[in-house]
């Protein structure tokens, strides 16, 4: 059934073409759908367009589907194009005429568009939970292997004294940048669209206050150009947030590969969290850590993809806008699960001690003994050139007792300061 | 002259490889950098490292190269590698010991990172006033024509009713959202790393809290490992802001374009902003609005050139961080013309009354007539079968009278709401 | 199970996720794997390393997989991890010790690079001939509508006169481009990488150009670390030439949208082609060519999907690279439907005559006039102000008969001569 | 000067904003510019647009500024918009309506598109060079260090014997893919656009053969309007096979940073290679491959930039189009020098033997103890097992000779096959 009907029929192949997977990512929709459905129905109902029998009826329908979308048990058959004309046919063929009044005043473009906000807030909130375990466990693990030292590179070069609180606190302290991204997509999202109809309004005089209230929104997103516009700014808002994210995610894999391999030995995760090579028997991959990287790398597309997509694209609606929701769904679980097993994994991190009695990380520190002349009143550059012909004639012998102590070094981590920051985003 | 020079010349092609456009960009930054060096020699003197005469010597020294770049007089010489370089290398020939003293306790690093977080803030601040003007002007064109109709399109087909008032404020609408991530990358900019060095701290028991309130940051990045990551992390947020606004930009352009083509005709400019052709006389060419939208579609790049810089490095410094500057310093500027250029222009934009007359209009009407019926107790979809019959048999005579009454209609703006929206940000 | 079972189970949840959908997409490579597996087999043969009655088993049980395969009875169960697994035990449960020989030599690094380098080869085929036939009905359709003048424009305003000759075949053209990168990609593709085993080839005397012989590759990638860098070379190739045809079929979906609007109103499509409306009953949209619009806008973002995924990865296989699949596998079907779409519909393609005879065309003829002035002898910087002035002043009054001649305008359209360098290809 | 001036200013800003930084770069373009234009003159000549004396004169003065670029004292002043202003003004200063008239049949679209082929074709060329040197030198480090053993990873893990044979022809092999690209964008600009005028072609007779020759085209893009459409797509196609070759170099930086760590220590630079750090005396750092790394990855969002700036462009000029310049043109200089410094840096690599010696790198040999079993008669899965058990049990004690002898391994490295491939290209 199509909403559309009009006499004449498509094309089969075109019919097949434009559908696409939509059914099938309808379903994740379905239920906001419903909510939407009902907020709608209400409000026709509060503006006298429905009839109390009549909202009373189609709510009791309405949240019988519900109760099938949340069993499990809700279809759409290839006879739909979506799960807004699957709806609608379900509610006319148990109530008639009433069935066919709720589409009164909406088009489908603002109830997708209805959809997708909700169901990209209850997204959000669900990826902020995974954020906010990862945060938790790596500001406990900073505490745990405050006193474990690391070396520390840069340009892979061995630098200077780094710890494993250190390590940790850092992925922690940068999810916060991450947050403020996530707050910012969220507010986009925390918009109503509906009533927006096709993107311009209706002529009938619908209540979007009473709506956005019903729906939990913080407020309108008044203009329904502005509205119809946000299909697209409101995914690429998410992909920025989400990219965000995941560079973080990726980054700290990249480390744990790096720290796995033999060349480092840093850390270690039991047997049963790696995998084999089919024709290596000594083989413990770290599989995980290379498919979040993967993964979290390939998300990092996203907003390339929808830009691409919406890029170029005078206002108003165009079908290309429907492809959004392709890139949009998976990309949630993906980083869901990503954080998931991240959290996962690291719980059962082994890190290895005394790594920097190697003789290789000697030079790690070169810096502390310029500081030491420093500190005894040699100028910096100085104390610079002095340690520097000490170790080109093989005459550096280190102190490696490391004392740091301003906030954010590796003697003074600042763990509650940086947990405060993030309570008061 | 070299802050590492240790006694081997590097190889000229080597140098001249190296070193980049480094000195060129650097004069952006080189205010920066004199700031946060007074504010890191005072935390020096805080702390004992410095003298209250060496503190006194530095600040005027300091104060007067600050001079030197805001009259444009400062220069980096093909013999310094960068800003930083240059700045000790005055300090040193005025001061002698006291110049070699002020790398003490931080490394070009932080040094770096310091001068781009401050950049970086005061150069959001200028777009965020950028987006404030243009944002006034759609909010006071939406008033001004507020009354006169537009044909609204969807699938780029004739489709229902919009109005000037609509289209110029929904672009004001969209620039919110905009905002919410101008803000994000905001607060991950305002967050001082002066301190963390090389990435890994330092042995001087610095005194960070200082130099955060000297510089005016919000906080700190405490941990010094995160400040460092901050590196590419800061680049990517400021370039998903920016091109937020941009794709705004850039969507607003297309519309101008289109509707300045003589297939549309609904808006023109006077004849001095726009251009004309080699060859045809009679060409009056949008090109300030083409130019805006291929600006802006190119900035939208941004993000994608970061991360493909960053990504997949572990953590720590590596010098192709250094060779983000070069996509975000231009950014700025670019997005910042691209704002004024566009308020510019829409201040002269003249719009064309009567458009939906045109016969090729009619079917804008279709859906008031639908309601109409609605409202007169047919059912949604049978009223549409109705309607659409009509127009088959050619038998459609719309009443032009377009009453919209709820919120966000054509009807009713709800510029108020807008403009409080925003405030509220 | 997997092929490298140690003794330890693996965590459930660790299997979960790095498994992911490589059962589903392994169901396209299959074929390949089996083709991989016998030719593998029969080298295994040829050097001594399996006797005459096991490689006629092999073959036996091999080929009777391939007609499960080609049936579509194939299945993975959620106990094998790819079908690499699946194979060999398929093999293994049959033959018992024959199956386990089958992996001698070879690595699933290897097993997979073939696979993926034999479908690409035959998918790049699939995809040339949808290129062949859009192509062969551009040049049919330039041929048909020769006659029929178009709008040409610049900066979307009218500048000089086109046709639909131009037009269709302008596209054909094009696709000449697009073909140069397609047959550079099928170059990367026709290289044998097996035998590169995990990336650093084997300590078995393997006799690669028999399987490169009998797999039919043009040469072999020799270098065994080339083989496996391929991995992500080759995907992001064959990104490069899909989009680069993408661009085009996108651009002319574009040009038919705007065409199909009512302000153009250059070409329609019969009703069976279009889409309708759930609010506007007078609505024919056209879904099927802004589906191809975004649907190969969004395969254009698939370079920076591989390109992100593979980037900064040093040489040698990671697991990050079995996520190349998900992209690469489903974007040939989408082109080729995009393809298969626009040819179809184009055949249907109604055009509209007369076009330039509205008045709003009348400067497409402006250069013709100063063409004019210039053949009787006025300097063309001369004639170019003349028609200026009289279209400043209202007296421009062209002749509307476009006379051109020179190849590749619009009476001189060249198709033989664009067919011919098509196949020389 | 403007060559559309007609009576009314531009607006001043406007003009700056408008011509950016096209003055610039047009002096890239210049020398193409009149090698172009005395091909258009003499065509106009062949065609009886041009008398002998112009001609003649035109010539004469094509070439005399021919000679001031060359010397490097050609200018473009404010005052001009572009190169091609710029040219006609000075031939019509001096030769007066002859120099009017070397503008006739053409637009500055086609001049522009033919000066941007020219130039790509060098450049591609110059890049062509670029590659050759560094395969040859790969080829010859292949050669000199082939029985130097390298450890191989797979997923950064220790994992079979390679060498430094395998590892430098392996990139060898690699740019043969990269050069198939090279290739394609090469056919895609050896095809002569000019002609197209302003993407519409020109009434009068033009003999675009004369130009195809004079101008050493391989062929015409024959189409007018394909021509245009060129613009866009054959940047897009530079920027592919520039990336091509940037990813190759990319994954060769990241291997050498990585070998150059003090945990790997497989490779070195002479110190003058290396460069210092502003606080740590003890470093040397791979600056230049960190920075090659970083500039090919950059460059890698090259083609993301030119599709945003084209995409969803409808067909015909506009002035977005401008914009490529600006990524184009730096883009050869960027990845010439990249190849360049790679080539210099290699030729003084120093590397290191005995590496495989370290304890570390033991269970290299597993996969050799693996198949001497084999090939002692024992199933792969059951000799697999049996090494698996000796290596948890720790009674693992391979012979570290290592005996490759197929195609491709690193016995057996066939450079002169490899060399070959690349010959026949």
């Amino acid at each position: 059934m199509k909403l559309w009907d009009k006499g004449f029929s498509t094309d089969k192949k075109i019919d097949l073409f434009t559908v696409g997977n939509d059914r099938e990512l309808d379903l994740v929709l379905a239920k906001y759908d419903i909510i939407g459905n009902i907020a709608h129905a209400k409000m026709l109902h509060k503006i006298g367009l429905l009839t109390a029998t009549e909202i009373r009826d189609l709510e009791i329908e309405l949240n019988t589907i519900l109760k099938t979308i949340e069993n499990g048990e809700f279809i759409i058959e290839d006879s739909f194009e979506d799960v807004h004309s699957k709806v609608e046919f379900l509610l006319t063929e148990k109530l008639g005429d009433t069935g066919k009044k709720i589409h009164t005043a909406r088009s489908r473009n603002d109830q997708v568009l209805v959809d997708v906000h909700l169901y990209v807030k209850d997204a959000l909130n669900e990826i902020n939970e995974g954020v906010d375990d990862l945060f938790d466990l790596l500001i406990t693990l900073a505490k745990k292997y405050k006193e474990v030292l690391l070396p520390g590179y840069t340009h892979l070069q061995v630098a200077m004294p780094s710890s494993f609180g250190l390590w940790f606190s850092a992925y922690a302290e940068t999810l916060i940048d991450d947050i403020y991204f996530l707050k910012a997509a969220y507010k986009v999202a925390d918009q109503n669209p509906l009533g927006s109809a096709a993107g311009y309004g209706s002529s009938f005089p619908i209540d979007r206050d009473f709506t956005t209230k019903a729906l939990n929104f913080e407020t309108l997103k008044y203009n329904s150009v502005a509205a119809q516009m946000g299909r697209g700014k409101l995914e690429k808002s998410v992909s920025f947030a989400l990219s965000s994210i995941a560079s973080t995610l990726s980054k700290m894999s990249m480390d744990i590969c790096l720290y796995m391999s033999q060349n480092f030995s840093f850390i270690s995760f039991p047997d049963e969290l790696t995998t084999g090579s089919s024709i290596m028997p000594h083989k413990k991959n770290p599989d995980v850590f290379e498919l979040i990287r993967g993964k979290c790398n390939k998300l990092q597309a996203l907003p390339y993809e929808f830009t691409l997509i919406t890029n170029n694209l005078p206002s108003g609606y165009h079908r290309d806008l429907q492809l959004l929701k392709e890139g949009l769904i998976p990309s949630f679980s993906t980083l869901k699960s990503c954080l998931e097993m991240l959290t996962y994994s690291l719980k059962n991190i082994q890190v290895k001690t005394n790594i920097v009695e190697d003789e290789k990380y000697l030079y790690l520190f070169s810096v502390e003994e310029v500081n030491k002349l420093v500190q005894s009143g040699v100028p910096f550059r100085d104390a610079y050139k002095i340690v520097g012909k000490n170790i080109d004639e093989g005459n550096f012998k280190p102190n490696k007792n490391v004392v740091h102590t301003h906030k954010g070094s590796l003697g003074n981590l600042c763990l509650d300061e940086i947990v405060a920051k993030k309570e008061a985003i």
